[in-house]
């Protein structure tokens, strides 16, 4: 057996090597290639992703897996191989259970469907985006049935996302959710409203730049492994565990993207940083789940980034560098104006208290489209509706509405829900890192980001992909995912920022 | 024959959109990649190139191409699928000669031989790169041992790198040229010198880097399907018709680096921008050869970008941008000194009129090692002499002596006599467009380069590999690849520049 195992990571080895050369072709499509250059990398990319899919999907390796899993069996059930041979049966399963000719169409239909979202959301026109739309709603559908097995339809999309995770736990999850979060919204709404219009104004794109930089370098970002660039919509490229790039946006007028969006990237950038070097090329690499790297990310930005013992530490630096702009606002000022409360149309400028209704929105839209109880048709004045009715705003057009998001135009129906799960989680790991690290607050107010870190490696990042998300967080926290912990943290924050009645 | 040629051209296109991934990751590798990837991007290329290593020697091609070949025959020998079916074949039957261990087996010494020779360079120690080179010359013996036919084993070095180009014809047209070089240099030395200093100053960077650009855009690079970044060593990367990005160094006390350096990979990109673009992913992109490719760059270098006519367009706007560095220095005076000639030990330091010289030097060395005739472990002495009596200076130690240089420690023997061809080929090339092109000294001295580009597109970049480089030099400028225009240049402008007795 140990001879099959050793056959079986070199072919994931290979597989491995060949998804980061994509990885690459993908950085770079992203930051640095040229104009001209788009369509012959869409040849190369094809190419890479055929041939992936092929070995993916190799009679050779259902064999030595099927070989594999009763060995599998005899293993402690935690141990490395162990997980090895069982998460990689589950990835052969599910790609071979979808056929070639479906995987060829979906990607012709999402590459023209998204070049219409994009003119539809410059036009603000629904109508371009809506056949296209609705071929990839009926092209979803069709992909459920390649899992009979599946108790909704939206399982089998949830699963590419969130391993093991069930549309039944999530809708749970979201319905204990909303009316909590409705209630949080309106109590801080009826309350004085917090300034934050000193973050509207020049600050230096280098300085800014320059920042981040030390802050996350403080958080333990490690530039032998990694490197941070420029792009319009900041992202994290995983392309191994010894080359995880970052990038962010500088606004030469606005504070905030930067810095939030620095944090995020490093936080998504510590995680892949983290996983265990002996779980390097075999495919166990990467997170748990979006969820859990959302959780990661989000811990870093707001858990973090957004706390009052993190702007102790660097809030006097920031003024140092920026005294024109921030010398006469006080530390509570800042700490407040950073976390205002607006309700708004767009879920990207959404903060900590309202991003998670702009999830539920979409997960409610998801689930009625697959389920054929709402034509796509119906998407915005039902976006509209629902909007108003959770946010108290309505969007001004449709491109400011339903046609805001590029994930339908991908084709990513289930991937939504796992930014709002990534913020429950966040907070469900922080209650247990606080119990393990009492002076957390004070090792944060003193700039000291190790224990942190440390900790997380040792619980989540190590692990990479061994473990399901639920059974990931039900190890580390004692619980599976739910939403008290985070209306606690939002609860307790705002009421110290906005006051209570 | 159509479906067979159709089903040769997919092959073909895969090959060329493979081989396109691996030179972004090299690329990517030169520029931006983190140092702690260094080893996965090891693992990510091996894969790529043992893939494209398969494919290109697949028997399923060689059978295409068996069955082709006849249908070859009743073309127009010089139609593109004619020419298509021609090169393929040629390629393949080189490829298929050489047995894939031996590949791997000189993939892994050369790679340890670079990193012995980065240590003995640093520590100018040739002992500690003598064993690999020993190793090296073996292995590049036996590879000639692949190749039966060649009369001499050197051929088969040489003719990866010139295809068709024999060591007699080099060594014929090498041979002329010396005596004529060592001449003029010794002609040039007994003249009052000319003043460079002025060009060793600070010169901020940033203007250089703009001023650099602002050359190229003139000279009709394509920034729609290319880019620019910053290296230590420039080199261009082709990676196909559509992105070909260029690379420069800046230094911040030395003029000349930059802009000549600038103006040499942006011939070689002109040149595979200027590739027909129905030769696109048919394996027919890519230069004739690198003396061919090597003309390119040396022509917008040296003809164009050292000319009198081109700094009388350009030197007003440099004065302009570096006033207190050059509003003092003359036209006159500018232009001499940046056509100093100054014999160095130093390859990548020569001038015009010295350059040559180093390439012979190391031709000689590497026909006599591959011979048998000269030992590796005499090679620093025989070096440090023959130096002495073509250049009249000597090495202080073997770092800037026989360890200069890498392409050794890359195993690449047959590649140096492409730069001195290519500097011929650049001045036959430059005789034929004057002679159609009557004007080109006044459209220069305007700053208009379309009609030297338009030509340069015409007769040598848009026919890709189709020729063999004597092939097309025969073609273009009625004579086979030899020294006579070349020392006609330099004769007529090193008097010019240095008056004669």
């Amino acid at each position: 057996m140990d001879k099959k195992l050793a056959q079986l990571k070199t072919m994931l080895a290979e597989i491995v090597d060949l998804g980061q050369a994509a990885a690459i072709l993908g950085w770079d499509q992203q930051t640095y290639m040229p104009p001209g250059a788009a369509e012959a990398r869409g040849n190369q990319q094809a190419l890479l992703s055929r041939i992936l899919q092929e070995w993916s999907t190799s009679p050779k390796l259902g064999k030595l897996l099927d070989q594999l899993k009763p060995y599998a069996e005899s293993l402690d059930p935690d141990s490395d191989d162990a997980r090895l041979i069982k998460v990689t049966a589950r990835d052969f399963a599910k790609a071979t259970c979808v056929p070639t000719e479906f995987v060829v169409e979906f990607t012709k239909v999402t590459s023209r469907a998204n070049q219409a979202w994009v003119e539809a959301r410059q036009k603000s026109d629904f109508s371009i985006f809506q056949p296209h739309l609705e071929k990839i709603v009926q092209l979803r559908q069709e992909y459920a049935t390649f899992f009979p097995e599946v108790k909704h339809p939206y399982d089998a999309l949830l699963d590419d996302f969130e391993p093991g995770m069930k549309t039944e736990e999530v809708k749970a999850i979201f319905n204990a959710l909303r009316p909590l979060q409705v209630e949080l919204i309106k109590a801080i709404s009826a309350r004085p409203q917090v300034d934050n219009t000193f973050l509207h104004q020049p600050f230096d794109e280098k300085k800014q730049w320059d920042f981040g930089v030390e802050v996350i370098t403080k958080f333990g970002y490690d530039w032998h492994r990694g490197r941070q660039d420029h792009a319009p919509h900041p992202f994290t490229s995983n392309i191994s565990i010894h080359d995880v790039r970052i990038t962010t946006r500088v606004d030469p007028n606005f504070f905030n993207p930067m810095i939030f969006g620095t944090m995020h990237e490093c936080g998504h950038a510590l995680y892949d940083m983290g996983i265990a070097p002996r779980l390097d090329r075999t495919g166990l690499e990467g997170g748990a789940s979006l969820a859990v790297h959302e959780s990661q990310s989000r811990m870093w930005e707001n858990l973090v980034g957004r706390s009052l013992p993190f702007w102790q530490h660097f809030y006097p630096r920031l003024q140092e560098i920026f005294p024109g702009q921030l010398g006469n606002v006080s530390l509570d000022k800042f700490y407040k104006g950073i976390n205002r409360v607006q309700p708004s149309p767009i879920r990207v400028e959404a903060d900590e208290a309202t991003y998670n209704l702009h999830i539920m929105l979409r997960l409610e839209i998801e689930i009625a489209v697959i389920e054929g109880k709402l034509a796509v048709k119906e998407l915005p004045e039902f976006w509209n509706t629902k909007t108003k009715e959770y946010l108290g705003v309505t969007p001004l057009n449709d491109a400011q509405g339903v046609l805001q998001d590029i994930h339908w135009a991908l084709g990513a129906f289930g991937y939504f829900s796992t930014y709002a799960l990534g913020n429950l989680v966040s907070a469900q790991l922080w209650e247990k890192i606080n119990q393990d690290i009492p002076d957390l607050a004070e090792q944060i107010r003193a700039g000291k980001f190790e224990g942190l870190l440390g900790w997380l490696r040792e619980k989540v990042h190590d692990h990479g992909r061994k473990f399901q998300p639920q059974e990931l967080v039900q190890r580390v926290t004692g619980s599976k995912i739910n939403a008290m912990p985070y209306m606690h943290y939002l609860q307790e924050k705002f009421e110290q920022i906005y006051g209570r009645d």
